[in-house]
């Protein structure tokens, strides 16, 4: 027989791991609704058409393409085909493929039901995705994702917004020591201005997006490969690597940006949304003004954010921003601006791991078992278990009549945490033995004080 | 520009149509829990040899099928490609395939995580799955499937628990009108030994199975035609016809099973699940021994289940039965028998629909909308929305300054029950104005007030 397995790149989320991914979904979902952000999914398969020219070249390559139903080759160009020409094939032969992200799906939710849609619509998504990537450590070829967007209005509220969301969501998780970043594209094309370098502004953006990872020298040979001038470069790093809070910072942009219209836009759009969050109530404890904050996908063009957990390996575990048009790509008229976010799953579900946050219970188990000596208990016992299921205890009954021990040692493999032994006695005196597992603790309760024990 | 749309069978889930769907599967995922069914989740896509073969050969051909990445002609069969032999070539440029199902992608797991579980294994599952059928009315491309199944045990508690999950699904959803029929394939054995058909089984299910739906002289016609002798089907029909309540079915049968170990051992199983369903305490309304259940399926060996919600259109919304050994297809060498239950979640929407039996209200949408007449009450605003946030109410404000008449409506499009509307003398007074959507009525009070209005 052939050594069974899943996919490459692909996972199996048994009772333990899906206790703790809903623990984390539930509730950023939670948090989302309180927000007034409603539900969305879209179907895994979509068009060809709809994903492929929106993602890139590289994007284009890491699609899943679905092999058309019947006889594939019906269609397919002769020529093509005797010439081995795969990549000219592929198209004749699929014409569907997997969800690479969902921005690309609700785009066009948006646009074929925008008539339907009350504006500003603010969804959010949480579902799988596919790309064909090179499988490895913490990058996998099915992961979710997890986003929030309000199309159809420029208001900054949603920026302050999503910052809010970002801290309620690590405040219900436990997580204590991150940065919430944020940037502005428009104080982005400024520092491209002031460097002449306005046609270059992509390549900037990619380069300034790796200095965090492969830092300053490397980041400086890049741009020079890029064209940039070396003497440019200095004025680039003043600006790059000024330290100071998020006050001082758009201060000394101030300065730097008095000939920017772009620039003082972004300055003015950013200290607005800090504004916004202390008119919230809210404090500002976490959110960084980062300079040096590029993303980058190119459709953002106003605020962009990324979240980052300290002192764990996985970094980065969320990202977002503005966007001029978001159905632009599927040549919509309606002009839909907006702002979205999106929580990587996968990353803070290792970072929650290496924080030790999870509670230890996060099992998804039952809460008891009952188990018994004999056929008569056994029958007792499935009164009991209604019972208790009645009033929403998750427990079970051990199926086969077998030794207690076995039984004891099934809810202690499952992580059971009460166990109820039924003998004879119990059948005639109603006092059942409730046992803690954790502690050893027996004691002889009536039903409703093992209620009140267990409800807890 | 070409006309957008979703990939043909496929179906976007909009708000409210999310709002409906987690009802159900929250409402479901709830009750597995509560019998100590622990969730799993495996990938959607799956290799093709876990899933060829498995779903016979229509299955086979209904798998939707993944291209492979990069030059997917590099290791093809020239011979093949050149005759155009498509059925030859798609193993060569195709590796994986979408889950056709939940039960062999369960079943791999099992097999691979054997040595990790602890047996008896009782996991749901809640996920899409993909079938290249024709999509026709109530039929798609893309749907749900619901699981529940326990394995590593022969015990007839599970299938008592099967239909008490069933019951107390259908409790919680509403449905009052319905039947859970089930019968044994034992039972079915031992018919098709009084017709000295012992070889034709799967003839003879296939066949029974459509009584339902093309009525008695179509299905004699169809056994004509498989072979059966006619002189054999009164005693068929007598028997499938029988009517009387569960104990009298029963005993007729014991009659004419006399001399069948297969069909007493099969009709001593059913009075056993009937009675522990008596022994949980619970009664067995709605339960139905019904003879001329099949269900199609090869696998199953001992009782087997369907659920019909009675006069909607939609008619079975579920099925499942025990199975000798789930993992057989994957050669195991450990026998898993087990027993397993799966809601069509597609068709119980259709159902709670056509019975008008979604709350009104289940819109996911927020609670409350805080509208403003201007700068200073839209500050104020803010700081009502994020008191009302931390008590976990789900509420927004209307992002952009403008007339009130406009966020009203937006309100009103959103079925949001309640606004608040917030001027001058609110901010002074800190009374503010709360307006019942439904009820048109608005009344001044203060913070606490409103919380405990919209809390309820």
């Amino acid at each position: 027989m052939d050594k069974i397995s899943q996919p490459k790149g692909t996972r199996d989320f048994g009772p333990a791991q899906m206790a703790k991914r809903s623990l984390i979904i539930d509730s950023i979902k939670k948090i989302f609704q309180r927000y007034g952000f409603q539900p969305l999914e879209t179907p895994a398969m979509e068009n060809l058409s709809t994903l492929q020219g929106k993602y890139g070249d590289e994007g284009d390559q890491l699609l899943f393409k679905i092999l058309n139903s019947g006889d594939f080759l019906k269609n397919v160009n002769k020529q093509h085909l005797e010439a081995h020409n795969w990549k000219l094939i592929t198209g004749d032969i699929a014409e569907k493929g997997l969800r690479y992200d969902l921005t690309v799906p609700f785009a066009r939710y948006v646009v074929m039901n925008r008539h339907e849609i009350t504006f500003p619509f603010k969804r959010y998504q949480i579902q799988p995705v596919w790309r064909a990537d090179r499988p490895q450590r913490g990058r996998y070829r099915e992961f979710y994702q997890c986003d929030a967007d309000v199309v159809g209005t420029d208001s900054l509220v949603c920026e302050a917004e999503i910052i809010l969301m970002i801290k309620d969501s690590f405040g219900v998780l436990g997580i204590t020591d991150y940065s919430i970043k944020i940037n502005h594209r428009g104080v982005l094309s400024a520092v491209a201005e002031l460097l002449a370098a306005s046609g270059k502004e992509s390549s900037l953006f990619v380069a300034i997006d790796k200095l965090d990872k492969i830092g300053e020298e490397k980041v400086k040979e890049e741009l020079i490969e890029r064209g940039f001038e070396s003497s440019s470069l200095p004025l680039l790093f003043e600006i790059l690597t000024f330290h100071g809070n998020n006050q001082s910072k758009v201060e000394f942009l101030t300065q730097k940006f008095a000939a920017s219209e772009k620039g003082k836009k972004g300055l003015t759009e950013l200290t607005q949304v800090l504004e916004l969050v202390k008119n919230f109530g809210a404090d500002l404890a976490h959110v960084e003004f980062d300079i040096s904050l590029a993303r980058g996908l190119s459709y953002y063009t106003g605020c962009i954010f990324e979240v980052k957990i300290n002192n764990v390996s996985v970094g980065s575990v969320g990202g977002g921003g503005r966007y001029d048009n978001l159905t632009a790509v599927f040549d919509s008229k309606e002009k839909s601006s907006g702002v979205g976010f999106s929580f990587g799953i996968d990353r803070l579900y290792d970072a929650l791991e290496e924080l030790n946050l999870f509670p230890p219970d996060a099992a998804a188990s039952s809460t008891l078992l009952v188990a018994y000596l004999d056929n008569e208990s056994f029958s007792y016992g499935l009164k009991i278990i209604r019972h208790l299921r009645e009033q929403g205890i998750a427990c079970e009954i051990y199926p086969d009549l077998t030794k207690v021990k076995k039984q004891m040692e099934y809810a202690d493999r499952k992580k059971i945490p009460f166990v109820i032994v039924i003998g004879s006695d119990e059948v005639k005196s109603g006092l059942l033995s409730l046992k803690n597992m954790k502690t050893g603790e027996q004691h002889k309760l009536t039903h409703e004080q093992i209620l009140d024990i267990v409800k807890k």
